[in-house]
């Protein structure tokens, strides 16, 4: 049969980006089966043509000039990561009319706005399924399937690495040290682990996740982070002995307010009760939890990184391309419509669990319930343990805004019998 | 905002019916923002409009001339059920132009093939994303996000009705009638159950799963069906004692072959371990679990049935619906090109698990065993317990094909040592 062509322009030669090539050479003729289109790979952008590769590439397919690459373009996938010059070669790429895809979460997440606007103006499609939870349909989902319903949760586990850290704490009991050193020999952590286990990741995720949830730009900047360096072995072992599991998750919520829906989106570690469906969710896995108003909740589980499987949600979205190519008519932007206001993180609502080392004698109980009831946290579960002179004091307070639980601690912090704050966790029910 | 105007047409007004229509009054605003057209609900096909209803309707849009409230429509989402007059009423409405939403599995499992000629011949769109596990959304990942990859097994827990049962024998120890009955009573199962606990409703979801994750019309008559009245409370009781969960799946699945790939859809109860994600279903929930080979595993999670929670898949496809009448172009058919073979049933694989009740004399063992190598079936683990002149086997058989597992049922049976097959299950790792 005689399909027409695509030509499609390649930046990145990485785990995922040779698994693209490697299955656009491989699968031709099925592909223009299913799309009508033939996906011809014109080149391969590298920053070294000559650098050692894990997987074999045809060398006539690399160049190291990305601009007359992409200039030649009918569609750029963009795996090189990053914001520059990532951002700059897909907004030349679109303002010559081409459709692009990328897995780079962080210029989705700094840049969407951009490159969605300047897509609109001029037909053409971003595509970016594989920039959250990898392999897992998610986007497609939010912005199709649950287009006709109202989103109040997306609470996921959306990087693999902390997830393996975490898990591997609470199932073989290791240090936060110990288990990074496994997941660093394992190739699940980078050799500079901070954009995983600071939760920079995670919080361009939740960005994405939030502005597709909710139908507003929700800018990366306006992301509450907390990255799981503060998670001890202690925090593991207790959330164990109370029937939970310490998960780091992104959590975008529709709150209300007076004037209206606001929306929120932060990266923390929470505790989970052990029968939730997250609490399931082991290794370097990821999983998406959607609460919708009228679909009830929903799960998305599966890899969230590897090269096959990001390739995976690549080549989908390369596929969805050549059709509406083949079919005719403009690129479908992402709708922000709604607008709504991002909430201050202050105002947002949880349950908190606190463990305290307390002087032990009369009183402090006392001192310690009276800074709750003068910030307005209403404590629901209060434990004491007598240890040498001291107590241990951990209490599960009510639902209370993140204001009134920050000024808790400044007070707890400030008290004379508080001797230190052994862990602060936010948990889920 | 001026929007352009989509004129809707309703057919059927029962828990998902009165749900899309009161979500389209309510939220008209929203959806119209979205979807950046009005989607105007002119009218609601009935079959009588003076009948009482749970949710209150305009009597001015009730209808019950559906011939001509389809020939107005620029959409008709169709919720009647059934063959016809389903059928006829969607054909007309797409020769005439209009795209048509669906949640309707007998029909698109009979008739999609038909339904998507006629659209793809005036350039219209069938959408049915609502026909399999309600709310989830499975369709739009199978078609468009895994749409680059190869699946090789699709898994799922299609039926909430069955779940249920099977769930209540498990988690209460309940009979299947007592376990029906309170489905009965709680609304999950119809005043004859047989669609769901024959396993037809599973295996119209099997068509349909099948022939999007293989790109291949699989007729619904080629689907081998099993129920689940052949599971009994010892059986339920036997699968926990060995850290397993009987459920009710719908399995598509591709199978090798001297003459390449072929596809079997096929639906019956089988046996998990306690680990595996879909053992974590419970209740009415469904979930459907897929391989590919590249993705690896993902599984969808979610409410499978419901008013509410189907609308919201109704309402997710009009918006993209919408969607594509602002932006121009035609509708997107599914594509079925790689027309692979369908497997017979007794060419597909499985492991095997038999109980069998046979006379305790001396040589039993050895003649039931020999019937099994004689078909060329090889036994994994063999079990046996004494019971007073009768011996209780439970055989375990390594991967056999299911012609092979047949013909060893009709010798065991045929067999004079063999008092009874108690029960016959399969394993699934």
């Amino acid at each position: 049969m005689n399909y027409r062509s695509l030509r499609i322009a390649l930046l990145g030669a990485g785990s995922v980006g040779a698994q693209v090539a490697r299955l656009l050479l491989e699968q031709g003729d099925e592909l223009a089966a299913r799309s009508g289109a033939r996906l011809e790979l014109v080149g391969i952008g590298v920053r070294d043509v000559e650098a050692k590769r894990d997987v074999e590439l045809p060398r006539e397919l690399l160049t190291d000039d990305l601009a007359t690459l992409v200039a030649g373009a009918d569609v750029v996938v963009e795996l090189l990561g990053g914001i520059e010059p990532a951002r700059s070669l897909l907004l030349d790429a679109i303002a010559a009319g081409a459709d692009v895809v990328t897995a780079n979460k962080a210029l989705v997440a700094a840049h969407g706005p951009e490159l969605f606007e300047a897509a609109e103006a001029v037909g053409a499609q971003v595509a970016y399924e594989a920039a959250v939870g990898g392999a897992i349909p998610i986007i497609r989902p939010l912005e199709q399937s649950l287009a006709g319903d109202r989103v109040l949760r997306v609470m996921g586990i959306v990087n693999g690495t902390t997830n393996f850290i975490l898990d591997r704490m609470h199932t073989q009991g290791a240090t936060l040290e110990e288990a990074l050193r496994v997941a660093t020999d394992l190739g699940y952590a980078e050799a500079d682990p901070t954009a995983d286990v600071e939760g920079f990741d995670a919080a361009s995720k939740a960005t994405i996740l939030a502005s597709l949830a909710f139908h507003t730009v929700v800018p990366a900047d306006r992301v509450h982070r907390e990255g799981i360096t503060g998670v001890s072995a202690e925090m593991v072992a207790q959330a164990e002995r109370t029937g939970r599991v310490l998960k780091l998750v992104a959590i975008c919520e529709r709150l209300g307010g007076p004037a209206g829906d606001r929306v929120s989106a932060r990266v923390h570690p929470v505790s989970l009760p052990a029968t939730h469906p997250l609490a399931a969710v082991h290794e370097a896995k990821n999983a998406i939890f959607v609460t919708a108003e009228a679909a009830g909740d929903l799960m998305f589980y599966g890899a969230g990184a590897g090269g096959p499987e990001t390739a995976s949600a690549v080549l989908g979205d390369l596929v969805s391309i050549a059709r509406r190519h083949v079919l005719g008519g403009p690129g479908s932007p992402p709708s922000s419509h709604a607008n709504l206001a991002v909430a201050e993180f202050g105002d947002v609502l949880a349950r908190h669990e606190l463990a305290l080392t307390v002087a032990d004698r009369p009183g402090v109980l006392a001192a310690v319930a009276g800074l709750f009831a003068e910030h307005g946290v209403s404590v629901e579960s209060v434990r004491q343990d007598a240890r040498d002179d001291e107590a241990a004091l951990v209490l599960g307070t009510h639902t209370a805004s993140e204001a009134r639980i920050a000024a808790v601690l400044a007070a707890l912090d400030a008290h004379d019998d508080v001797e230190r704050i052994d862990s602060v966790i936010r948990l889920i029910d």
